[in-house]
């Protein structure tokens, strides 16, 4: 990705690429497809409230099983879509994800490309949380397959740090959709008859009126970092990731919810009195009112924030999101030193 | 309004209220009663783009008239809903403006709540650019009747100059409204099980995940500022705005388009070239050319932005909003010699 990539609109709204969708098709949508697991607790929850407020309603989204590390099967995703067809309805976009929140997985988009192929179907990617590893050379091919989406939502606000907020939404299209799609025409605020190129005015092609010009943080940012620096920075995070990953195995209060392929660092801090109680009837339920007590006591000595969360079946654990460029491998230290203070009376 | 008079909800996005209405009636809606009048260029764009997004579809939104000021007539208001119930659609949202974009018009709020009174009609009123005039004790009397509304949105980064965005959508509803009709209930982010009052956690009552505290700005600025320092900016508007007015009044290259109510001074700077031609075939074509080329040369020197639009069957004429409030006595005078400058050859 060149430095100077233009970035084809910006929207800090997820029911943005939704709408559309929608109005590209052109038809009445009855049933949306949607990237997910069986549990709802998997699913990134602006898919379905995007559709409620676009008036399909939540019950158009589909949900597709997810593998044990929480990418999307592909072979799920074609069943439902044959399914739905059967039932008379209309598919017309699959969401697949490359980040997911809480365990950072990548799905398969090669795969999931091909299925989209066969049934005629818009590809949308949600790389909000994954999309800044294509500028890494080492960890792009989590994101092989990205080159066949139709659309890709991206947030440089998260990994790449840029300020609160900084989303882009990337369009195969070049036929101005978004103007088409989205454009009022109000002539008391777009005026037609300026000395420069109109077509440069995004105002008319988003969802909001009035806002910030969110993409010259991120022009700002990259003029000054520039492609090496901004690769620097992800493969730092990932090389970060990997040092509290490897630390934490060498102590006995840390126990990983799974290895991690991105920067999401998901564990448990057992504390003393449950270590070697694995397996014990209440062993479950007296580790996830761990993550509580440890989350209330670092808020108000004020040393850390590393948020915490049920998923699916499993209880409550920390997820460590190792993002902050000027994290060190002393501050990977300090995190596992201030767990094990905050929790040896537990 | 106290100091610290809490903001009930922060909402970027006009299609938030818009939504939220929808599932307030839990009908099957399939008509809209909008504010607005017959020519599209007077209503604020916002409304039928919402009405689009929400999949209520532009078709259900109808446009009542307005007076020659720009203000909503009443009576066509309760003309059309009479109309839309016979036609058997089912009106469920009046959205009356507390300060229009271009006129700056204040619609008649009692007399619009008596008619949403007698339909059961919800009232929202949009006072995005207008209700920041509540904090004068001057000029409040321009919202007379707003105390009556079911919601209104009002944007103190307009009137009061907070940093963009800064947008609030004020509710009747003490029912906890916002987060019946949006939450998600998504486990993995907004956890139930912490120390403090989870009430006080916004994030499952907004359209957004990710966003910006936007109401700290104002917090911090009506800290700094006091109710009464708020006061005198909205007051010091006022003031400026019917300076600026008079003294167009004493130069013949200025011509109003009406007395302005609110600080939109909409004026035409006629040039030496058509001054006494009022009246002539050709007068109001030439005439609507002036702007934009005033315009080109006003950016390209660097010195002023003052906007302008087209307006239902007039041509362009000037908006100068006066807001910023370290503006001056002789910036207006500025302004006013520069476009004499600037315009003694057209």
């Amino acid at each position: 990705m060149a430095d100077s990539k233009p970035l084809p609109a910006l929207n800090g709204n997820p029911a943005a690429a939704e709408a559309l969708l929608q109005e590209v098709f052109g038809i009445v949508v009855d049933e949306a497809i949607r990237k997910g697991t069986c549990a709802s607790e998997k699913c990134h929850y602006s898919i379905k409230k995007g559709a409620a407020f676009l008036g399909l309603g939540t019950d158009s989204v589909r949900v597709v099983k997810a593998d044990e590390r929480g990418r999307m099967v592909p072979e799920d995703l074609e069943q439902h879509i044959i399914m739905a067809e059967a039932e008379g309805a209309v598919p017309f976009l699959v969401s697949a994800t490359a980040g997911t929140t809480v365990l950072g997985a990548f799905d398969p988009l090669e795969a999931i490309a091909d299925v989209c192929q066969r049934h005629g179907l818009w590809l949308h990617v949600d790389a909000a949380w994954g999309g800044s590893v294509l500028l890494s050379q080492t960890h792009r091919h989590l994101l092989d397959g990205i080159q066949r989406a139709d659309s890709v939502a991206w947030n440089p606000h998260k990994l790449l740090a840029a300020g609160l907020q900084c989303s882009a939404l990337l369009l195969r299209d070049t036929s101005n959709l978004l103007k088409r799609c989205h454009g009022a025409q109000a002539s008391y605020l777009f005026q037609q008859d300026k000395f420069y190129d109109v077509a440069l005015d995004t105002g008319d092609k988003v969802v909001q009126c009035g806002r910030r010009v969110d993409c010259l943080k991120l022009w700002l940012m990259w003029k000054a970092q520039g492609g090496q620096g901004l690769e620097q920075r992800v493969d730092r995070t990932f090389a970060l990731a990997r040092y509290l990953v490897e630390e934490m195995k060498k102590r006995e209060g840390f126990e990983l919810v799974m290895e991690p392929e991105f920067v999401n660092v998901c564990f448990w801090f057992v504390p003393p009195s449950l270590r070697g109680q694995r397996g014990c009837p209440d062993y479950e339920e007296r580790l996830s009112k761990v993550a509580p007590v440890l989350k209330e006591r670092m808020v108000k000595e004020g040393s850390m924030m590393i948020g915490y969360q049920p998923h699916g079946t499993q209880g409550n654990f920390f997820r460590m999101v190792v993002a902050n460029p000027s994290l060190t491998l002393a501050d990977m230290d300090f995190l596992l030193d201030e767990l094990e203070r905050l929790g040896q009376d537990l």
